[in-house]
């Protein structure tokens, strides 16, 4: 991939920009299908397992994760850089919903909180707004958890060497009405461990959502705690 | 995978008795090209990570690693279940070598210790045996570290689900002289950290040793220390 690093994490929110409306509507019809069999149960499960009573969905998209959290009286606030999508999110209720990019989290300009949890569904897409991110959430949920879903690795490497790198995006699999696909940070599954570990985050479990029957898991989450402040 | 499951470890034994000798001789004549190329690095590598002065070889072969520690002045206790492996050991030297199967282990029925680290490379084949091993570790190496590598779980699941499991073994890519291959119990990612968390071991780091341009890793390293005990 070529382009700054900072025009490829502009680039991601463009193309959000321009895919909010289709993507709105993907999500709200269940038509993705990987995430109607598998991925969106294992995120909602996971963040039931941490019990808690306010959750801070970052990257929220349209909503539907606060909107399956909040059935079960969670209190969810959600931010997300799309105003459109937030627009669809506020639509829809059952959370509190701003407009918001990665780098207003980080550097805690936003009127939210304190939170126990923290969840990111598919939405840790860059790089260094990822890293700068994942530094603020301990401020966010104090001795609380952070919950992040992404593609697996391994599983998602492809024919590329398996390192970190910028990636080109594709909508394949997707409609004719996608377009202007955004480019992704790919992470070795050592480098999410690490990421996570140096940003004050204990790593507890390792979760690998599958198929049923499938040779390869559909994603991975990671549960995580805020780590006392103790040295290796 | 048929068989009870006390009959597929005692396989596992069998199988490394029967097949020692040419064991033997393909790890001195360094035959083996994934661990010439990439593992056997990353495994030294990862232990002299955690600086430890006496470290504890659990499933220690014919001694390799132990002699490759000592070249940086580092005491090793090496045990194996298979005497004729350890005969090797003792005959190259380069640390301290007995016969104990991971029974011995996990009911301290050895004399030695105590430890800074344990290592087991590529030595965790079973499954009830492994999870009694792992709960005796931090008896060991009181606050100290355990290092695992094995293979890598997605990158060695082939085409059978994705899930925990007895599979049989194959000495493809071995010689002729090989037989009798061992059964060995698969574990997702996922059951690995989960095991290792179960047993009071916090892991610190994932490493994935891959060789250059590989779509791969090779393996997986998971760096634990003995986790203090407070409640999550």
């Amino acid at each position: 991939m070529k382009g700054s690093p900072d025009a490829l994490e502009a680039q991601i929110i463009r193309s959000w920009n321009t895919n909010a409306s289709p993507w709105a509507r993907a999500i709200q019809a269940a038509s993705i299908h990987s995430r109607k069999l598998v991925t969106d149960k294992a995120i909602v499960d996971a963040v039931l397992g941490v019990r808690p009573l306010r959750v801070f969905d970052i990257g929220c998209g349209e909503g539907w994760l606060a909107r399956a959290l909040n059935v079960y009286g969670i209190k969810v606030t959600g931010i997300d850089a799309v105003p459109a999508l937030i627009a669809a999110a506020a639509h829809h209720g059952g959370g509190q919903f701003q407009v918001g990019d990665y780098g207003a989290v980080a550097e805690r300009q936003l009127q939210c909180g304190p939170f126990d949890a923290a969840v990111c569904n598919f939405s840790l897409l860059g790089k260094e707004s990822v890293e700068s991110l994942l530094g603020a959430i301990p401020g966010y949920v104090g001795a609380g958890h952070l919950i992040v879903q992404t593609l697996h690795p391994v599983a998602a490497c492809g024919r590329h060497p398996y390192r970190d790198g910028w990636r080109a995006g594709s909508w394949s699999g997707f409609g004719a009405e996608f377009s202007d696909p955004a480019p992704w940070y790919f992470r070795t599954l050592e480098s999410w461990v690490s990421m996570l570990r140096r940003n004050g985050l204990e790593l507890l479990e390792c979760r690998e959502p599958t198929a049923p029957e499938s040779n390869a898991p559909a994603s991975v989450i990671f549960i995580c705690k805020t780590r006392l402040p103790i040295a290796d």
